[in-house]
């Protein structure tokens, strides 16, 4: 009942909560509004003035010709109370040095946003435990083993973009091969969110056609998957260097997922969550590997086909990530 | 907890259950998926063959590239029970000559639709008491005051699609005369859904000008208020003449409601309701007002100011709803 | 320069010409006006009465709040001369004893068609040859071959929406199949639009996943290609036989063929066009085949590869369109 | 005629050229590229490493699922060739201490931002006359008035953002107020972009009621004029102070008039034009009034109706626009 004695509907009236607001929160808020599912979006940042300016700068936004109607404003951690789906780009950004692969630069990354990861799921876990989580802080899959074993948060709701980013490069860089669009070409990056990632090219295809079909009947150059895995973390560092950061991609990638769920979709993503139970991992690591993603968050995941070459890459990626974990574990 | 022993997210997921799948239903349909608000939509006709045929269509539709996620379904009832939205687009739709005005011609579609919506709201009743019903089945005003007034329904939670096409015809006429966008109008119909509907236009504007400053500014032939109701009453005439039932306007309007209650968005739409504690009216009828539609459904009514001509067209409208339902009131 | 003097710049303003406003030109104008792309619909058919009720309706409907600013519009032929894309479904549409697949009942409907589809040429040529036109009246294969063969339009400009209806009724088969959502299926179907089209399995993925592979990741029922082929033929029949026509699938198809046009895109379409200098035919058929859609039209075929199964159903296929056109060839 | 000897369409894939990537241009790319309507973004900047990572970042992005179609690539001037709009947000962003309305620091600007503008028209001018050019750069009328005035290109063709931007947080200012939409309010800012826009209140309206119906209807504190324009430019600050600069709502500012643009939708923008024949203005000066946006940009003004505030103001911000114009007038 409210206040004039009316029984009032159950509100669907989606909310998001984005924690961390630097230049990837920035975008995901952006796409956020446009997506023009969300009716209120709710920011919160450990700097107060830039969560207040971001907030405003999106909420006055919104009163653009023709108005979007989605609220957006500054709030604190008990915003997650009723959030349906909160997004987690908190923490320094990815620098060119602790990208690159070396296990030094990924390390120190670690040391500092493993820490933020744990506080944010503190602070989360104080107002809820079933909204789904989507994780964007480097190291990825680092900080997504922390937030889904070390947390009694239900692990079918950590989600981290992955490389979800990295395949979105795979497929543009695909595209540009066949000279076709993007959305004609299927093809994911699995393993580790960076230096690691592989591409899945066995199962790859340009309007259904195989990698090596599409070599002939387009008349175009041979890839070889050692060259085509290093382009793809090489375009990394060039976004990186060109532009100082990384964020249109990465807020996009986000986004679908948060719709994903909301919408139940059950598309399959290659998105990083906790590997249990699927192609050979018992809960050690987490990773990026295709999964179904529904109203649930994770639904399940696939066991998947793998040649030498992928299955090779793929103990890499695992053993990269628990690497990085080991030296930031609690004791 | 699902089977899997895991703590499941609250499920967004939104859900619209569709009443009445003729051509008016059925442009609904395709309206919300192609929306992108909706997981899942329902589809309910007294005609099982029929709603057979249009889930599946629409079903098959999603699939089109770049593929929709909604999934389109043949459904009874029980549908309701987890509905987020509920539209009744149920019974025969206007005629020519039940439109025209002639209180014969209207008396004969409510002794009809009265019917087909008492069927529909104590099926309805069975399984929710907490999901916004917009109506759409004619005549409007009557129906919406059937399901008002006659259940225990939540009166802010029925509404009724009403003169927001009505003034979505008054928009573009305006807009067509004035030269400019009709996203540059605005301007309400307000009354009766049909022959004694009144355009609001001493409150019109176009890019803020009031209709006699637009005359002087554009240069253009000064409109008068009695034609300019003749002229929208006439195009919805000339469309049921032309087409022979009108759709494409009105499934529209439904969509935008639902949109609108789905999202919060507290937007003023002029919807029929029951006109309760606004503009002298105390419950003793339905019609259309500016009203505040949240996902409370309605939020509130604003009292408006009208001129000597708009509130005596105001007061016609009611007695033509109210003498319709007296009709069809039950023993 | 205008009449003010002033240098005016191009203008884009896409405009879209329909020919043909049944149920299914209705839904392709409902699609197309909600899609944003065009800031003009022109609508054509030979009853002026229901294409003014149609055009009234449409055009009324882009003043529901927040309005669209697209005009739809009654129209002559003339319309065509500044079009940018055309859509013709003209004529009598597909009934449930023609669609069946036996050869006397398409070629009845073909005997009309035709006739429909040389008349509409003739008169589009009278005011364009640069307008990409997409063809939808079936026997959507022969009618694709009258325009691409007996009239001087260029033939890269004649695309028919061909196998795309029946593609995304496989996709959405496929989907429903996995319980995953369409947008991770990869699937055409092929040939003829209608009784013998083929799925092209050997090339369909879920997830990236062959279709065996998924059946064993996924614990499902193994799927037969004759059984498939025979399902998404027969759902076409479920549709007709339920609603009467089918309109949903096909005008979206269409309105997606349009945008892949006017954007550009270089998307690979499973859409009918003449078969000339791809998978060993010669201009002697048209059907459907992995096109690269540009804003050429046909930007280029590729050649793939079929097992036999496929490479049977395919010549099946071709001979199956062939003999309808030989019906209706001109003396 | 093609290299295959095919007839070719006249292309539409709209073209955009962005001209200047700070964290404006970016919010531009980032809006068009969702918006779905350009076949190829094509991005400008002095630096080429920032163009060069932001041009790939956004590429990227186009390929997350589900995948966009935009090309979006790293360019110089020859770009501008075969442009359908431009947008010039080029040269250092507006600073707290510029924005205040001090004239010493708009003229500082002004000293900076008029070379870079001179720069960017010249060569814009060296490959074409005919697209659409929406200027963003600040002192915004400053920058238009030599844009317009200094060089042969068409002055309907030359736009700036001007108050929309004012206008988009005077409607949601508003929209808060009420407790509505901004959707439902109708709402523009006049004037100088910046410390002397004004309010245009007495032409505003919310659900058509003016501000005074509404203060009474929704029993809200009355508002000041003056007090509105004060809160609406120190909004402005709050913003630059909190998050450094202002890019959110600028963006899409631009974005919504290039769709007007391309689209022809004939609406009634505040955007900032040559005063030229409108409101007692003759060309000597540039700000922002009521247009009608259209396919030749400027379509026409309005001439509006002011109370004695109002008038007042407008005079102040000519003023104040022409004042900055005359310290960075060429000798």
């Amino acid at each position: 009942m409210d206040v004039n004695g009316r029984i009032t509907s159950m509100s669907i009236a989606p909310h998001l909560v984005v924690i961390g607001i630097g230049h990837v929160g920035s975008d995901v808020v952006t796409n956020a509004a446009t997506l023009g599912l969300f009716s209120r979006i709710s920011l919160i940042d450990v700097d107060n003035k830039v969560r207040d300016g971001q907030a405003l700068d999106n909420h006055q936004a919104t009163g653009v010709a023709p108005a979007m109607t989605t609220t957006i404003e500054a709030a604190d951690y008990d915003a997650c109370r009723n959030a349906d789906i909160i997004i987690v780009s908190a923490g320094p950004s990815v620098l060119p040095d602790s990208y690159g692969g070396s296990h030094d630069s990924r390390n120190s990354l670690a040391q500092v946003n493993s820490k933020v990861i744990r506080d944010v799921m503190s602070n989360i876990c104080h107002y809820t435990h079933s909204a789904p989580i989507i994780l964007i802080t480097n190291p990825l899959d680092v900080n997504v083993h922390i937030a889904a074993t070390e947390f009694d948060y239900p692990t079918n709701l950590i989600i981290g973009t992955g490389t979800a980013l990295d395949s979105a490069r795979l497929r543009r860089h695909l595209a540009d091969w066949a000279g076709v669009s993007p959305d004609s070409v299927q093809a994911f990056m699995l393993g580790e969110h960076g230096a690691t990632a592989f591409p899945y090219l066995s199962h790859a295809s340009i309007g259904g056609l195989t990698i090596s079909e599409a070599t002939t009947a387009l008349g175009l150059e041979p890839l070889s998957p050692d060259q085509v895995a290093h382009d793809i973390v090489q375009s990394a560092f060039d976004v990186l260097e060109g532009k100082g950061w990384t964020s249109s991609g990465i807020s996009r990638a986000a986004i679908n997922v948060a719709r994903a769920i909301l919408l139940d979709q059950r598309s399959i993503y290659p998105v990083c969550t906790l590997a249990d139970g699927v192609m050979g991992f018992h809960g050690e690591v987490s990773l990026s590997l295709p999964t179904v993603v529904s109203s649930h968050g994770v639904e399940h995941h696939l066991d998947i086909t793998l040649d030498d070459w992928e299955q090779e890459k793929l103990l890499i990626s695992a053993n990269a990530v628990r690497n990085v974990y080991e030296s930031v574990r609690p004791a």
